[in-house]
């Protein structure tokens, strides 16, 4: 069964490694899967990408941040996740709807509702099957050269703390999936997978 | 006093030549003000621009177009707009919100209250004190090389027909001024320039 699975959670929490373990892993049992990412994942989401995270716009309005986020989301879900789903293959993402609620929405202080719907247009009520969300109080944005961070990477610690927060008090949806990301590859990894096995991700 | 107008209306209806005859005589009079247009007017906004406009990305879902066109229209309004008119300057600007709602919403058939409601979030509902609705029947996208025509404007003649209906039908609110647009440049610049005096922005 082909499913929509996306990774959500703060910068540093884990998210692509997991994403790239767990693709690895459907590989070697034959379920056809791709991975993917947001902002990007298309030709032009990926150019809407390089807007987004241009260090050198600083000027860039939190509004138009937020619909830039949600233009690039509109492409993906139209030319990448739905087709894919619909062939029988099952679609990994980094963020989605939820990054932008966190990131644009709380961290930014604009209102949830409104951000919200201007995602309920692009994806068109589209929803993942699971979205994991990886819980972590540890603001470990330390992986890379201060250098390479991109424009929101760039943001304060008290940014990125109200980021964590956003997902730490998330109340539970049905697709919601709460991964404790505090632990160790090799057990969170287990977590997804057996999540992945009863929601039929696995056949 | 500082007024926010816009010129709104089909492909070829004259909204930039009226805008630049209007500003040339606005100068004349000692009126502080700029001109300027959407999609674009900010660094950023150009550089939505290119992208919303490039003839190479064919592939652009409508709901991103639309969400790209809000993206660049929350820049300007931010940026430019509003510290323009905060300052005591006049803004002229080629297509606003009535656009996306002909353009995005009734040609290309999405809900017109979904685009609508995007734009609210871009704007925070800013809203200009003059609206020109530039009306006619004739469509007259031939004033360029075909060659030179960008994406939108390489839409199908039913497309920029409905556009056309789309204005044509508008119905009359306290910010819309109707200009017959099929008559003189004379007739059409003495229209405006009349709409102009009795709502103060001449002083």
């Amino acid at each position: 069964m082909s499913l929509f699975i996306t990774f959500e959670g703060p910068d540093g929490s884990g998210k692509s490694t997991m994403a790239n373990l767990i693709y690895e892993e459907l590989l070697k049992r034959n379920v056809s899967v791709i991975k993917t990412r947001e902002p990007g994942g298309t030709r032009i989401g990926e150019k809407i990408r390089d807007l987004i995270l241009d260090n050198d716009l600083s000027e860039m309005n939190m509004r138009t941040e937020a619909l830039l986020y949600a233009a690039s989301r509109a492409q993906h879900v139209e030319e990448k996740i739905k087709p894919n789903l619909e062939k029988g293959v099952t679609v990994l993402c980094e963020r989605f709807v939820l990054s932008s609620l966190a990131y644009q929405g709380f961290a930014r202080g604009q209102k949830i509702e409104e951000i919200q719907a201007i995602n309920d247009f692009a994806t068109d009520f589209f929803e993942p099957d699971i979205v994991f969300v990886f819980k972590t109080d540890k603001i470990t944005l330390g992986r890379k050269d201060k250098g390479s961070y991109d424009r929101l990477e760039l943001e304060s610690t008290d940014f990125h703390k109200k980021v964590t927060k956003f997902y730490n008090s998330l109340e539970k949806k049905d697709n919601y999936f709460f991964i404790d990301a505090s632990r160790s590859i090799e057990e969170v990894f287990k977590d997804c997978m057996s999540v992945l096995e009863s929601e039929g991700g696995l056949s």
